[in-house]
């Protein structure tokens, strides 16, 4: 079987297919805007700007295929509004609260922003005959685990912001098995680059910039995650939208190996820092609801051919470099 | 380890526990309030009477330690109220939609009833400091699987009844997580017994009565399901309670075997008919979302030292008996 390469998904586009990206002025959903751009698709962006950003838009506003539409996917006739008047072929579904710490605050943030929003997108797929749906999931519904997380994993979420994604899957699998639509469910690892909104390395960057002596750090350095690039995830929505073409795709996305928040740590200062010491926290959580250890095995994503990605060492050290350079 | 068996769980509540039992009137609801009641709890049983029933309570309402809230879960400043007015130790959160058929009508049916109830109970437990839960659950979760299911199969559900309740277990999990709640998670096989409200048994019942030839059955006969009596899941609810104690306890419950909609269709007649043949509507599902074939392994239910239920044919057999006597 050949696999469609990430240069080959934009030459396919020759028949002018029309995408909604919701979140679109966000951190990930800006940086796929460009690249369905720069794919051929007519790009439809829809951002209520609670945590998306006009000026990740720039380049997209320039070109006469992109739309932004300004309002909240909890707006449900408004939403209807948008399904009449834009012929849609597929949506990608980004839109959510994405601040995993402020969802602890109140307990129906992410209910609403990440879970209604979703049904919301659904029920106008469903009333408007719009069949295909990808969906960025993650890590977070499947809880403390001592294995690296496979796609069948158990999920016992520990967070709102876990527990509103897994809901969020539930239906869309379905609202697909009900009315027929395609979905791809990607679970993405800590994802790092330009325009992030928010996250350690901002964090651990602001923290420079006002203490010079000291960089806290929240925890006590063990947390291990895998981390990936930004523009590396989206070549990866692309190519799982590609080349798995079942009812129901469920992928977790990441790097096999991890970093330790106390690399990311020692990497800050190294490239920006004034010679600071760190100084954590301590206990082995940065705030409640998080998970402090999780590794991927992504043997389905690499069986269906994509190419490993960098290192989650890697990736972080690209993204401090970007994130200081965009500032 | 020495297990609780049901006659001492009863025996056990000695400080007048309050148990506050979310869809109470309703089938499952009224005989677990009758069971309390008889263990010496303090019972307080809120239904909207949807799909509940004040016939199912008259027992019950005779008892001075029962109360009877008439009102909608989604009134959250009337649970609100309810929780201010009453010390309440354990939820047994039985609310839902109950009707999957009913489910596919509108799609925020189950959302509402099924799952924002659920959050709505959550939320006021964590403001009035209540830490115990027991939720009902469904294998409706799992969605079509060859396999037997056990507590960790992957959940893929096909129905907004499955998905809601999905969703529903998966804001216990946080809550329980985030806010140090304990909880019960027990996924039902198909229940059959006196004050059922709908199913397959009283849909054939009705039918007979008004078709003296025929008795029309929804598909080819070949689903197939595990049944088990209203009193052994009652029972089986309690004892999980009593004898399970980690935070998070999930358990799939019914028995090993299966009956077919075929075997259930000659029962009835067996039992009530006049004659009549059997014509079946043909396709292999009852209706749409419905999944035609499922079984449990309940081995964890079993090593927890449940003894086994019923067959599913004997459990389907007293039910038809105990329903014809009841009307």
């Amino acid at each position: 079987m050949t696999r469609k390469t990430p240069t080959e998904i934009g030459a396919e586009v020759t028949t002018r297919l029309t995408a909604l990206v919701t979140g679109g002025a966000g951190f990930i959903g800006s940086h796929l805007v460009d690249r369905l751009l720069e794919a051929g698709y007519r790009v439809v962006c829809i951002d209520n700007f609670i945590l998306g950003r006009k000026e990740h838009l720039q380049a997209a506003q320039e070109n006469p295929d992109f739309t932004l539409e300004e309002f909240d996917l909890l707006d449900l006739a408004r939403l209807h509004g948008l399904f009449s008047a834009e012929k849609i072929d597929i949506v990608f579904h980004l839109a959510a609260n994405s601040d995993i710490r402020e969802g602890t605050g109140s307990t129906d943030r992410d209910l609403r922003l990440t879970f209604m929003t979703t049904y919301n997108v659904l029920e106008c797929m469903r009333r408007h005959g719009v069949k295909r749906i990808l969906f960025t999931s993650t890590p977070a519904i499947f809880g403390e685990h001592d294995e690296a997380l496979h796609e069948n994993t158990p999920a016992h979420p520990e967070s709102l912001y876990g527990a509103s994604k897994l809901s969020a899957e539930a239906f869309i699998m379905a609202f697909s098995g009900l009315y027929g639509m395609q979905a791809w469910i990607c679970r993405l690892s800590n994802i790092v680059g330009a325009r992030s909104t928010h996250g350690i390395i901002l964090d651990l960057l602001e923290k420079l910039k006002v203490n010079a002596d000291e960089l806290e750090v929240l925890g006590d350095g063990t947390q291990t995650k895998p981390y990936m690039y930004v523009h590396e995830i989206v070549e990866a929505l692309l190519f799982i939208r590609a080349n798995s073409d079942e009812r129901l795709n469920v992928f977790n996305i990441g790097p096999r190996d991890t970093a330790t928040v106390a690399e990311i740590a020692e990497m800050v200062l190294e490239m920006a820092g004034k010679g600071q010491r760190i100084a954590y926290t301590g206990g082995s959580r940065g705030w409640k609801g998080d998970v402090p250890f999780y590794s991927y095995q992504p043997s389905k994503l690499e069986a269906l051919g994509w190419p490993r990605p960098m290192s989650s060492r890697e990736a972080v050290r690209t993204a401090i470099a970007r994130i200081i350079e965009s500032r």
